[in-house]
């Protein structure tokens, strides 16, 4: 049998199962989550841009575009909210895919979900089956992938997407394989153009792209049987043979989903910089409220990553809010000053250009630590009369057990993003209506 | 200065010479082969089906769509003309790309040039500055890229689609460098879905994506300044940093365009199958006139190609018709059964299972043989009495100055294929037009 056709297999018994309340709760919360950041992703400079090229070319349907009040066909509006909802960067993601999962698998099923009127409930069932087919193609490849320069979110999360349409759309088991395997020859994206808005466009391509394999798979187009382990297959080809573990697709998949694995959990932000970022500026915060330190009685700022996060933080000196998502110089700075981070740090060029942000920026510099975990970050702030301050962050918040979001943080995160685009009222109702179990 | 724009100045450079009558001629010739076996795959059934699913998500618009009346926006004519035009895989190819230039520029450039109301001279200038695009992006990057398992006519084409498009509507060079980038992130395709439909669904993914590149550009959206050359870039991501050439992109560009390099020209296939496979194919004939033996009289046949050609038409039991393109065995079994390859014998289930051909495809075997050059084929023949007899070929006909493709080939292949969908008299008619130097 070849590995397309036991993967699908897989991932179709999977979706069968009755998920629990737990899971379910999981992917609600996803859910809401990505409809905020998508929301306020679909009134940024970028989702305008896109709409120029898109919307004349895009026959009207019954998807939402999030963010205006378009509806057109599933295959564009997959791609205008693939692009809306990884936009900001603010949506979630998650370490065993070294990427976005929420973002690879909802644009391309609600997209399918409003075309055929489907409700909350096989969203719910079809989203925890994208997930956990991230969750595991995250574990065949993505920590080589991620490593080498491919962008996982959507290089994997392709898959992803088009695991949760053929779960939403009933595809047989060889429809379902042929789906995936076409995937394999659509599936792109760079981390070079990360910081850029082209960042967000590989991930609507991604979600365009599930789309069409899966409706492509449902009209009997053909594709390679051996697709993945080819010896120019998606594996070798992408990852080598000594860089992929794809027992992680073949073995029987539990019934546990992933969703619920606590040690590595589905991770919200609530800044809306890399995820990498979250955890120094954690730290720099509590030295700021430690020491009292104003930004002109900093001398340095020192930050310590995980070697694997180190070079795509890397970036001392952005050229723009929306790069500055990257730079931890940056981030820490901003944070430093302002005494938060906002959606509108990355937007607004005055708070970008911030005089004393781009000083302090200039005093903070970033190094790796000898650390096992990924997690973890170390700051060191010497004060300009001689004083030295250390603040250990074991990760971000939210990224353990130990570690909890604070309650209502996400729903805070949720009312700011969609109120960008909805009055406060609706936004709160809107809200209110998703918490329901049918959020179609 | 980035490598993106170095590489968008020279090639703006480059497309704004006057171009030699010979030069011209030759973009003439692959544009009239293009238009053919465009027309052809348009009624195949994988273009069928993708309009299936592409159609009804459409805009209508001015840009033609070959083999239907449709007349659609120029980013689904792109998508659907680039699938028709290589679902045959009866298009011109090229060494230095290790694949298949017209169909990487043309799908795109002709939606955009129909939709502009552009003219033929338009059109031939930004065909060569694509074609120009393929081969130095070939020289930078193929040889790896193809050994690997990558496509290069998607995965470098699609920079040449862009290139063209560029061109075409007078982008300027950072929104040039700046469409280039995105292609980086949007580049895919991957050897192991050749013999089936996703390989021509990537030409045309490529090609749609070229188009809203260019256009994205022209809107202002961003893309990362070092997408080419960062350590997480292109060049790094798809090749490894020891095997690129980036040289061909970054000296200036000479003036005299590669299209009239006589050593790698633009090779025209006469059979519809790999192109790797039509040296073997000619031995095969040559041998079949010279010893006069009925199939059953054959015991074996071996044919030995270069290495570098022996991993993708080492298919000795093909699916289907489709999948024989790629199958030497199929190929040359088939030839020395009928005497001849026609398009019908990788479309006609009926053809595909003759038993006198199935029989002998299984005495067929292949090796590789330790000659330099890469066109080159021997084949031996055993005869069931015992006679051996040999063939030596040194390239496909077509493929170097000493062995011209026969007079009238083309305008024949072109009648065969646009046959498909016009009548005789009609197509002869297009032919003749298409002859002129204005064929908008």
């Amino acid at each position: 049998m070849t590995l397309a056709r036991q993967f699908a297999g897989n991932l179709l018994q999977f979706s069968r199962q009755t998920f629990s309340a737990a899971a379910r709760e999981q992917a609600r919360t996803a859910i809401i989550d990505t409809l905020g950041v998508t929301l306020a992703g679909g009134v940024q400079d970028g989702a305008d841009r896109l709409r120029r090229v898109i919307v004349p070319s895009a026959a009207m349907g019954k998807s939402r575009v999030f963010g205006t009040d378009l509806r057109l066909n599933a295959l564009d509006a997959a791609l205008l909210n693939g692009v809306s909802s990884h936009l900001l960067d603010f949506d979630d993601s998650n370490s065993w895919l070294h990427g976005h999962i929420s973002v690879a698998v909802l644009p391309a099923l609600l997209a399918l979900a409003d075309e055929r009127d489907l409700n909350g409930d096989a969203v719910i069932r079809a989203y925890l089956a994208g997930y956990e087919t991230a969750v595991r193609m995250g574990k065949a490849v993505s920590p080589f992938q991620y490593r080498h320069g491919w962008h996982p979110t959507t290089t994997v999360g392709i898959f992803a997407g088009a695991a949760a349409c053929a779960v939403l759309l009933e595809l047989t088991e060889q429809q379902t394989a042929t789906a995936l395997s076409i995937c394999a020859s659509l599936a792109s994206g760079i981390k070079s153009n990360f910081g850029s808005q082209t960042k967000a466009l590989a991930v609507g391509q991604a979600a365009r792209s599930a789309v069409m394999a899966v409706r492509l798979a449902q009209e009997g187009f053909s594709a390679g049987q051996m697709a993945f382990e080819h010896h120019h297959g998606y594996f070798n080809v992408f990852n080598g043979s000594d860089n992929v573990a794809p027992e992680a697709l073949t073995d029987p998949w539990q019934e546990t989903p992933s969703i619920l694995d606590v040690e590595k959990s589905n991770n919200f932000k609530y800044f809306s910089c890399c995820y990498a970022i979250l955890s120094p500026v954690d730290g720099v915060l509590a030295l700021r409220e430690q020491t009292g330190l104003r930004p002109d009685q900093v001398e340095s700022i020192e930050v310590q990553v995980h070697p694997i996060r180190f070079p795509h933080i890397n970036i001392p000196q952005p050229e723009n809010p929306l790069a500055g998502k990257f730079s931890l110089h940056y981030c820490v700075a901003r944070a430093f000053v302002a005494g938060t981070l906002t959606l509108d740090d990355f937007i607004d060029s005055a708070r970008f250009a911030d005089p004393a942000t781009q000083a302090l920026m200039h005093r903070v510099t970033l190094g790796c630590h000898n650390g096992e975990t990924t997690h973890t970050a170390e700051v060191t702030l010497i004060a300009t009369d001689g004083r030295q301050f250390h603040q250990h962050i074991a990760g971000a918040r939210g990224s353990n057990a130990d570690n909890p979001l604070p309650e209502g943080l996400l729903a805070e995160k949720f009312l700011d993003c969609a109120g960008r685009v909805l009055s406060p009222e609706i936004a709160r109702a809107f809200y209110e209506r998703l918490l329901q179990d049918d959020y179609s």
